[in-house]
């Protein structure tokens, strides 16, 4: 598996600061993990001063890094090359080619070419895939469902009928996908009647489901999940949620129904967002945050109630001093009792 | 599939207000993607106000809306009267019925008529079941459960060992019922030995357990979700909980161990509740609270530790305000001071 | 399944302060639950105090508890010396032995003595496991997968490629091990590249895993989970954490990426860490809590950001007095505007 630095630089867009192109590299590893035939990255300043201390036999830098002993790969995007050249030394187990005699398929499945189906997984009627589709051991997908090139469905996740999933769409095991949202009726004994959940979930291209998320089908029409956009696990998704491209939602927060978020936003872990909201582009929202309203884009918010990020940094100084600032207004409230009396002076 | 007007109202339990009760319907949309022979619904007056909009064929309003130039079903809960209607035209895909034989099923496993048990699901000894049950593919239900009437357990759910749901049950997919309670003895060297969790999860009527919950069986005796309840995803109840008739569990809600909580609660979202705390019917717990305390019932608290939802608002308006509120403190502290020095103003 | 106290006694490292050491115990339960026959515990002065109350016919007490009219079990840890009871008396449905027929088992599966595979488990290619060890129904455990002795997987639980499992351990259903890490890098243009997720995870002896947890794998290396640690259910763990022997991670709780936390740490329900942090040993952290910061051994913090847990009681004391502060501000802020005005006294 050893790779020419010069045949790395190319297939990750670098160029070679290096006496040897023709080096081999074994392997890439993280900077101070990495050691003689592998090749590593100091995308930091931090690193880049460090250089000297690695014991990798190359390092990917940025383009205006300075020379250094060690051979050098520059790229204008250093963490992005690098992530190019792990995978060219990595690629994860591949499933067994085929539909594996323990796995259970309904009729009419329609896939194209290499489909790799393991033990155990269910597969319903009317399901529609394209090329390469990996279905991993006993997870479900159920009827009517249509997924793109490329998809990969782990272990133990459940895509729900109906559902449809772009190219390139990875879901994690356990991650389950079109369980009904989350609706009723309420009766005029407090006694609660199901709504139809009639929808499906529409998921994009370029999309990865972390583990045990849960993003349930619409109420009418489609829960969307934009192209490219990336949940990490245990993420909560309701009924018809749409989440714009290349959005990032970070493991354990939650976005209720029917809300709006743009393209480019990060949501960030265990935060949630109310119902019906309309959150902007390039919106980012802090850890833990709670959102009860519209989000204008390109802003970053924090806390519950979310206000903006500046404002709740000084805010937050501000609360773990409040003993000292009660102290001093009762400190006040004394003195000003004093001059009040005619005193002129406290104590 | 089309049907009256008429028949509708009857379904639904609403009197007509259209001059042809035998216009014919053939679905039910949301008031702004409904279109011709379709009914919607305006519940609220915002919507009643735009009925003209609507390119439905028929509306639902409540009792006294005003008469519009559309089609009108009038209902006492407009809301209800839909989520019925909808339940005329839509109804979730049904799995095939009988045992298939890629399923396993137990020894002694007891049920009334027209089960489904799909592909993959595996049902362990001595299960014993109502009518109509519904097992999804992968799903397990483990030894010794017992289950009521139109029971459906969706793909990969688990009902663990000994657990007793009642009738007109949903669990859906990757749901755990009676995993194990979290529980340990410390030894005097810090490491926790198990406490047995020889308990059980019981469930009641018409309850709902959403995608990606895991509610624990009890220590001892059981942990009991009372009738009607309905939980969001990703809820998680631990061992010797009780969740009264009706309460809802929004989406990624936490209950500690031997929490009571009452009848008709909503416990919103993120929210979380301490151990042994009693909650009182009628509670409302907002979203992310942080329930430290028993609380008596009737009423809404909000905030980390949870307050009284009106003291929260105002607090939460004064918290974003803090820096200003200082910089008013330090202001008259200098004030003071001035005064105390006898200069009598500022400046 | 009677046992004499003396037999229990020396099962649970008790000593016996009673007139009839064979009197015939039929089992465990909780001091108002139980009944004649069983034994119990009073742990608590409370119910010490109470202990004239019980209708068991004994009690496991400390080694300074007062003589009491009930046989009595005396123990330096009464909790665990009961949990040890409870054992005697209970023990979990155990799986049939062998593997199953409807189990799916790949090439070069290496285990020991006693193996109960359930039906529609699938265990990867080159699996290698010690003696006893227990899969559930629908459990996936991937390719290359190492487990120690005594290991118990849940029904429906993942074991990802690669990852290695100590002796003792418990993975409950739903649990995902070693699901990709989170790892992007991102291009010009905004997207998101993924970064292969190359290394496993490393759990220890003695660990349990609740219910529907999602613990990732490693960018490069190991995630490590220390030996004797437990989460509770829903825990979402990053990749590469590392997590100290005997620490205890609590419902919900989420740990992210490349954060070190030490040794007999207990995270409590719902709180969260950043990334890259460092938590020191016998560190408590708070319902909620968010953790921004590294933080020292031996305290414990609360509210987000985390602060020291008795600032932090001391503030939100004050913080729901904040409308009263606020007041007491605005008429400080006349009564000085009044003094400065030459009023002398204010009103």
């Amino acid at each position: 598996m050893a790779r020419t630095l010069e045949h790395i630089a190319q297939a990750a867009g670098c160029t070679v600061d290096a006496k040897d192109p023709g080096l081999s590299i074994t392997g890439a590893a993280p900077f101070d993990e990495a050691g003689p035939g592998q090749i590593t990255l100091a995308a930091d300043k931090k690193l880049v001063k460090r250089i000297g201390d690695t014991r990798a036999s190359a390092v990917i830098v940025g383009k205006d890094a300075p020379p250094a002993g060690v051979p050098l790969l520059r790229a204008d995007n250093p963490r992005l090359a690098f992530a190019r050249v792990v995978g060219l030394f990595f690629s994860p187990p591949v499933q067994a080619p085929g539909v594996h005699p323990a796995a259970s398929v309904g009729v009419g499945f329609a896939c194209g070419d290499d489909p790799s189906i393991a033990p155990g997984a269910v597969i319903g009627n009317n399901v529609t895939a394209g090329h390469r589709l990996t279905v991993g051991p006993n997870a479900v997908v159920e009827d009517n469902v249509v997924l793109g090139d490329d998809v990969i469905i782990r272990a133990n996740a459940v895509i729900g009928w109906g559902c449809a999933l772009g190219s390139r769409v990875i879901v994690h095991s356990g991650a389950v996908i079109g369980s009904d949202g989350f609706g009723y009726a309420t009766g005029e004994d407090g006694r609660m009647f199901k709504v139809p959940q009639t929808g499906t979930v529409q998921i994009g291209d370029d999309v990865e489901i972390g583990a045990n998320c849960a993003i349930d089908r619409a109420t009418f029409g489609a829960t969307v999940i934009g192209n490219g956009v990336k949940t990490d696990n245990l993420v909560h998704v309701a009924h018809n949620v749409t989440v714009g491209e290349a959005t990032v939602l970070v493991a354990q927060c939650g976005i209720s129904g029917s809300t709006k978020i743009g393209r480019n936003c990060v949501i960030l872990g265990q935060a949630g967002l109310a119902d019906h909201l309309t959150v902007g582009d390039f919106t980012m929202v802090g850890a833990q945050a709670g959102v009860g309203e519209d989000l204008a884009g390109g802003q970053m918010v924090s806390g519950t109630p979310a206000i903006p990020h500046r404002v709740w940094l000084r805010v937050t100084r501000l609360i773990k001093r409040l003993p000292d600032i009660h102290n001093r207004l009762k400190a006040l409230e004394k003195k000003v009792r004093d001059l009040e009396g005619g005193h002129g002076t406290s104590l």
